[in-house]
């Protein structure tokens, strides 16, 4: 077999926070020009880092660990993996670990990871339940959530209009709990998206409080991109103009509007038991 | 027209955050012993303190507001339904209103609530569309974010069975858009809970990943309790066999579980539309 790279039971695990590599990864997480120039992001826990391993499409820079990792088994496995993708790992001292780590309980296991940017035109729209178009969300735990549902829902992926999104931020990898790993992401502007609609006669369906149309009554298309507005103003007039159908979700209480991450929840069940639907009745 | 309590304009605004009743808001925000005592809690902004003085079942005990308050149409509003409630005005310097904000702008206004909790005995199940049955949801903003949801498919109200939750949290109340001042309130053990639902007949739903019945393949009854499990683990086993249906929501994806929030919206969504198809069926 294989020696991994980098690593070696005699080498001692780095202690100084300062060490170039502790340093950059830190850096990962902290600034979103560090990630973009890097093209990396870094996350931690058993189980993310074994749902980045295991992921066919994730590209694992490196692994961080620390060498009191508790579960032999665990351990073992996470060795075979490594060898086997020869990922190289960093070994650090608990206190350096907790020095980069976000986490409430520290595993002590982290992982630095390629970001999965892919080129629209690449993107075929009928892959998957649907798209998920995104220009303006500012919580990243609204952001994360809503990933999280999209892969749930067998979603194939984000496409990101604009600079104003960055999902590699560790709030919102946190969020998505580790659903990340199973989308595509894609970054383009405006004008790209509106080519590229045009190309594949894509239907963007928006959504908005004045709707007419009840989402519960509209039957979305096969080739279908989701478009969520931000969480203080939704989708603006302008842009609902450029929808082919903008849905209402209806609601009877005092309050005039749903927390993004939820109408985005109620819309994808929607358009996935409308397919399930579909698919039950075509093999019958 | 009766003078307003506490209020004069000649009165100079409360400069020290050191002051007797700056601390004791203060308190309010901070510890939920305090809350609990005192039986109120504080929040902020224009919309949440005009939806407090404009819903008759929300008892305002305070208002806390800047002298430079800037709309004069607003503050208007406010003093008229400040005079007709008689409710005392605490005017403060902008610096001591900053001390209490939680507010990432904060807009000089703020207004001290009585906590809204009812005795279960006396809560009819069919009102509203259902009722929400919690017993540990640790992150703020998912109870935020499912009270708001609650509020807007017309649920009645939220059952907190045991200690664990305390929904009078700012972050919460942040979450929920002041949707919880439409909302009912009821704190019961466990016991009290099992022998409301025998008397009234109450169904109890809950959710699982492993339960059989599709959740959209169910016909929720008229008067139904929704009970949603803890964001770590959902319900147990045990809890499971306390319902008198456990529902699942599909999923595709490599992972497996939804976030709570998202479960709730999907699951109170899927009563809401059962719910009208059933009304608009019964009125032709």
């Amino acid at each position: 077999m294989k020696q991994c790279k980098n690593v070696s039971p005699a080498r001692r695990p780095i202690s100084n926070s300062r060490h170039p590599a502790i340093a950059s990864i830190n850096r990962l997480l902290e600034s979103r020009e560090e990630r973009e120039q890097a093209g990396l992001f870094y996350t931690e826990g058993w189980r993310f880092v074994f749902r980045a391993l295991e992921n066919r499409f994730t590209h694992v820079e490196s692994l961080v660990v620390t060498p009191e990792t508790p579960n032999y088994a665990l351990w073992q496995r996470l060795l075979h993996l490594a060898r086997e993708q020869e990922i190289p790992i960093v070994s650090v001292t608990p206190t350096v670990f907790q020095y980069l780590s976000r986490a409430e309980e520290p595993q002590g296991i982290g992982v630095v990871v390629r970001q999965p940017w892919e080129r629209l035109h690449r993107i075929r729209p009928d892959t998957g339940l649907c798209w998920l178009a995104l220009d303006t969300i500012r919580s990243p735990g609204n952001l994360g959530t809503m990933l999280r549902t999209l892969e749930a829902v067998g979603g194939a992926g984000v496409i990101v209009i604009g600079d104003a999104i960055d999902p590699f931020i560790p709030e919102v990898f946190r969020a998505t709990m580790g659903a990340l790993f199973d989308l595509r992401f894609v970054r383009a502007t405006w004008g790209e998206f509106q080519r590229w609609r045009e190309r594949h006669s894509v239907s963007l369906i928006g959504t908005s409080p004045h709707a007419t149309t009840d989402y519960a009554d509209f039957a979305y298309p096969d080739s279908l991109v989701l478009w969520m507005g931000s969480e203080r103003k939704g989708l603006s007039d302008k842009q609902q103009g450029e929808c082919d159908e903008v849905v209402r979700i209806p609601m009877v209480g005092a309050s005039d509007s749903l927390n993004v991450a939820i109408a985005s929840g109620v819309l994808l069940y929607e358009i996935f038991n409308q397919r399930r639907l579909k698919t039950t009745a075509s093999k019958k």
